[in-house]
């Protein structure tokens, strides 16, 4: 029996599963977890979707997002936990991180390079693109029809977490798995409209501000950008605006790593970083506690933005210099 | 036969070949023509590809690029000129669009809806989402062996008239055939790299002042942003430097039309028309004098920039009014 075998042997005995994904919920775990939903629930099974943090605007398009119960855990007679792309069960989040502790069947799938595994069953490829990947991998093996709801939400979780198809993660399978979605009637202009082209104007005024404080290192290999809670008072936008703005660090010709470094309302920030062809920056955002992927990561940290910036820039410029010896 | 089993016939019969795409060449056009002399060459055949403008600077990576004469029509012994990406003729640009009234064999190949064929043989497929498909098609059909350097240019000249996959003409079949292209060896990651990560500091620069100036029509369904020459001074741009900011403005939700008014070194105003899902922004341009695509269009305009402003915005709330009526 193949591992993923294993997963469908064990998907088919949840009589009332909970499906989580990571905190500040992403493309990828939100398509996830309502695809494998909607499939449960096609199976006669119950599910509930839930997290401790709200989902963020340009997801409620998807199929079964008014199911999802953003706070604490939903009481409920839940035999099941189904975590979807979380490496670390510390990424359910507060109040869901102690979950897999308790009496219950736990299914860890994700595609991260996992340091500390858990779950009574897991699944973990780290070269799956994406989770929602995994997921259709998982209802083609089960046999279950996938409906067109399912297929843009396992859509929405690939074109997400391939940064439409453009990251090295993507493979022909990937493409292959996406031409069958769309095949079942994925609307692909007006998904990608829902994703990309429905921003708020205080979103491209926060980005204006925050290409504002583009600096570059002396090498030229690492730019970063800074978004404090002003910025975000003054334009009026959201904490989950600033989705992407490190991307117009990393873009730019010649530079390696990009940052940003994000003031978030306890006070701390959260550094994202980005890297383009060398730099492993899931290290370097673990040398600062945080994690992630080879060229997608981040941490939080706390103190002062002048010391964590000098801290965080110079480590990335090591990595960078030392990638190119 | 098959229509394109007659281009495969016609393109056995060439001896030498002047390969052309249209004026201001971009990905598909480059990566098709590319990809086609690489063919041929293989074949033993002569291929000369050649077009009037300069090749721009992010697609210099393309393999055989370096063989691509800018300017007059290179002499030559030419049998045939395969007209690439081009609608009409006049497109083929100065010193090119008189030449299939000469005594050669023309293959007119393209994907858009022709108003004015031509062509001693023709391929035109609208549904193509790029004349790229079209050659794909065309190799396997004549068998030949699809090298890395004929997977590299195909698969630029897919990846950017899809928009990365984003545009509706994007088909499960463009997905597959894709899939072969990384099979042989694309590299993914690197040439989305070279694509769209290679960008100039004052590009972002730009851009950051272009989204201070974003103003919208009361509606909210017109946004438009200003590029002056004192910030193009001020940021160290170029010209060039302002294409694809107008999609920041039609990207935000609500607006169904984007405008870019650009000072152009003369002191005319360029304007970039971009909509999302209704106003043909082709007959907005033409009424100003210019013309395009269903989508994204542009004309130039003289005069007081205030009074053009609210010129085109008017004309652009009333349409975007009159399509949601």
């Amino acid at each position: 029996m193949s591992k993923l075998e294993v997963i469908a042997r064990a998907v088919s005995n949840i009589k009332h599963a909970l499906i989580c994904g990571h905190i500040m919920p992403d493309g990828d775990c939100l398509g996830s977890v309502l695809a494998l939903a909607l499939i449960l629930k096609q199976l006669g099974k119950e599910a509930t979707v839930a997290g401790p943090d709200p989902v963020p605007e340009i997801y409620e398009f998807l199929p079964g997002i008014q199911g999802y119960r953003a706070g604490s855990p939903p009481e409920g007679d839940y035999d099941t936990l189904i975590a979807l792309d979380c490496p670390v069960a510390e990424r359910l989040g507060i109040g869901y991180r102690d979950l897999p502790g308790r009496d219950l069947t736990v299914i860890n799938i994700d595609h991260h390079a996992s340091t500390n595994s858990y779950g009574t069953y897991r699944y973990i490829d780290p070269q799956a693109a994406a989770v929602g990947e995994i997921i259709f991998d998982l209802l083609q093996l089960m046999k279950v029809n996938i409906s067109l709801d399912v297929a843009i939400c396992l859509y929405t979780a690939i074109v997400t977490d391939t940064g439409s198809f453009q990251y090295e993660s993507t493979t022909p399978d990937t493409h292959r798995r996406v031409a069958r979605l769309i095949e079942i009637g994925v609307p692909v202009s007006r998904i990608n409209v829902l994703l990309y082209e429905e921003k708020s104007r205080m979103c491209q005024l926060l980005l204006s501000a925050a290409l504002k404080t583009l600096s570059f290192s002396n090498c030229g290999q690492v730019a970063w950008m800074i978004v404090t809670r002003d910025m975000l008072r003054d334009t009026g936008a959201k904490d989950e605006h600033t989705e992407g703005i490190v991307n117009y660090a990393r873009s730019i010709k010649g530079v390696e790593v990009g940052l940003l470094f994000h003031e978030l309302p306890d006070g701390k920030y959260k550094i994202s970083f980005r890297s383009k062809k060398t730099v492993d920056v899931n290290r370097l955002a673990a040398y600062f506690g945080g994690g992630g992927h080879l060229r997608a990561a981040g941490c939080e940290i706390s103190g002062n933005i002048n010391i964590i910036e000098k801290e965080v820039v110079a480590a990335a410029v090591c990595a960078a210099g030392g990638a190119g010896l």
